[in-house]
């Protein structure tokens, strides 16, 4: 049989032991996972160095072979964010809604696990940790098909958590790993519909992109940030300088962080210089419309491409608009649904955008960065949603339960 | 241009004015509707004869025929379920979460239109009236596609709904009917995701497994139901019968209509053969193992297919099973998630049964036929999901929602 599909029935039937496992069982077999990375640390730093030396003899950029490392602190690290999950409510089991019948029956709806997740990720092993224990904590089982660059790091870690799983409560077969990275096997994890629940896709937007259009299993789509601000004819210039170089600069390569720069005309040429400038000195490159370049020339004038473009680097693109209609039609248009923001001291114009801006976090009067589910106090989180149904915005643990209608009655019949 | 592009570009332009009507303004709206379907009656139903001349001469069956016809009594009653629509609390903009950060960041979670949803749909012309208001009332813009064999109908009717829409505050391009109903168009809506934000499917089964395969767009799927009904050994036998009888006799079509038996070994014995032959008293038709066929000589001898079939018919599959353990695994690999029951007296069987079956809808000691939007109190009704993202069961209006974070500072950056 093949590897998909055997592990895919191991998974499906863990599911079905999962279901009735209480909170307790499931914090004391995190708590043994963690225990368990600690003790074989030195195993798997060594299985991880290997996938470094394989990195470095492919010619992986320093960033991409850093992302790959593990080292004692981050080991450390994934630990102490396992003892933070631990202490996290259980959301499976809560009761969402209790109806009572006046013929006697009693329905309520409660929160139960998704059964079955399929994760399709790229390069970092932490997230190999983070979601074999955030299924783990909601009561779901998990298929784990990472890239082939961290395949032995991979390997290492589903082996320890597997054989703590052995020593608890949970079966041992709720995490799998899918050992062969060629594309064949993402591939089949899209159309697995009779085993796999929900497919996350997590890594950059071709892979996202491709999940969404091929995969017949429901997606829980992970989105790329194009995200903007929009400076409004009364925002304050001192506040509209701090924002902005907040979101662009204190890490630029994060989803939130912001692409593009609206600016009202009139604003622009009272305060736009100072505001572009500081950009500049804080090492931002900016591509700007034409006024944009009159103002600042030492810009490099916008192409058609740089609006639509996640720059993830600091570059900005950055436009003048004549009033908020504009702004928000152009945000509708080149966003990616994220983060979005608008400063202004106009509530009806800040009403007015954060109304008719379609994405999953609207701002005013901050920086985008706090798109974030630890930011928002989740806690946990399984990566920041840009679709609209399920879950939208940072997705906590409650994102990977469903509900179900559980009904009590003493032979109700329906007349 | 294409009609579906066009439409699609209509209804996408309509979405940005519905995200910020009034509660009242859309009521006025749907109130309009109301009035215009009562007062151009004649000319939708002589529009509606032309549909069903057309069905007899192509030979539809009178089932068909009766599911296609509107008539004055049918009108008034659409036109009722619209006044009850209008009473209905607006889902849109009720705040889900709120979080004071210590920064002074407040973030809200607020409830939002989806955008455009498309409904892919069969016959019935009161889907099309349906569809529409259901969408209107959540804020949301509708691209409707039904079939051709009701085509004059539901250009009679979208025609009065934009008319009706001209004279409110809302968009007359929010409800938008593709006249051509070649499969094409079905398949140009599966990948709009540019302009589509969900993709409805109402109908048979073939229907909606396509829908599920090839659409790109995110899919609300309301699936069929092989509801099953397990008999344990403690059930009593008159609650059993009355509830079987009940779940399997009281309207057949439907798919929250029991279509499989699960019966324990001991209670077949003593009470089989009087619940099977009550049912054939009923008209229903026993499909049986080789013991209910032994019990019932008039059974006919089920076949693998009859266990995972829909039959919408007086017709049952009866199977004996040893255990609970065996009909918790039969169920959860013939049953299609929908609605599934146990009638017992023994409490821990109930909870096994009620927490490992997977279906939006469990039972213990009452008929499955209670899944449904209005028994549940929900005074309206989108479909019933099988799905386990976003809804799972009865939808009601909340289904057509989603959220989205709103978050006001002063000025606030992420250090």
């Amino acid at each position: 049989m093949n590897e998909v599909i055997k592990k895919a029935k191991q998974a499906k039937k863990a599911k079905a032991e999962l279901v009735y496992q209480t909170t307790e069982a499931k914090n004391e077999a995190l708590f043994l996972i963690g225990e368990a990375l600690r003790s074989k640390q030195d195993y798997i730093l060594e299985e991880n160095h290997k996938d470094i030396e394989c990195g470095k003899e492919k010619g992986f950029s320093p960033a991409l072979l850093d992302r790959l490392s593990l080292n004692p602190e981050r080991l450390n690290d994934i630990v102490d964010a396992l003892s933070l999950l631990i202490n996290l409510n259980d959301p499976v089991g809560e009761r969402l809604e209790t109806i009572h019948k006046e013929n006697g029956l009693l329905i309520e709806r409660v929160r139960v696990p998704l059964g079955v997740v399929g994760m399709i990720y790229e390069a970092r092993p932490n997230v190999t940790v983070d979601a074999a224990t955030l299924c783990l904590k909601t009561g779901n089982a998990v298929i784990l098909r990472g890239s082939s660059s961290a395949i032995n790091s991979n390997k290492a870690l589903v082996r320890v958590i597997q054989e703590a799983l052995a020593q608890s409560m949970l079966p041992k077969d709720a995490v799998q790993l899918i050992e062969d990275t060629s594309k064949e096997t993402a591939k089949q994890l899209f159309t697995l519909n009779e085993y796999l629940d929900v497919l996350i896709p997590r890594g950059g937007k071709k892979l996202i992109d491709m999940v969404v259009r091929e995969s017949t299993v429901p997606v829980l789509e992970t989105g790329a940030g194009n995200c903007h601000i929009f400076i409004d004819k009364s925002a304050q210039s001192e506040m509209a300088k701090q924002v902005v170089i907040n979101a662009k600069t204190q890490r630029p390569s994060v989803c939130n962080a912001v692409e593009s720069l609206l600016i009202h005309e009139s604003w622009a040429k009272h305060s736009g210089r100072s505001l572009l400038n500081a950009l500049q000195t804080n090492g931002v490159e900016i591509r700007g419309d034409q006024l944009i370049c009159e103002l600042v020339p030492s810009a490099v004038p916008a192409e058609e491409l740089d609006w639509e473009t996640e720059f993830l680097a600091p570059i900005i693109s950055v436009k003048t608009v004549s009033d908020i209609q504009e702004a928000v039609k152009h945000i509708n248009c080149y966003g990616t649904r994220h983060s979005e923001a608008i400063l202004t001291e106009n509530e009806e114009n800040a009403r007015f955008f954060l109304t008719s801006v379609d994405a999953a976090a609207v701002y005013h009067n901050a920086s985008t960065r706090f798109t974030d589910g630890f930011e928002f106090g989740y806690g946990a989180e399984i990566g920041i949603s840009t679709q609209k149904l399920h879950a939208r915005g940072p997705m906590g643990l409650e994102a990977l339960t469903s509900s179900k209608y559980v009904i009590k009655g003493n032979g109700q019949i329906r007349i």
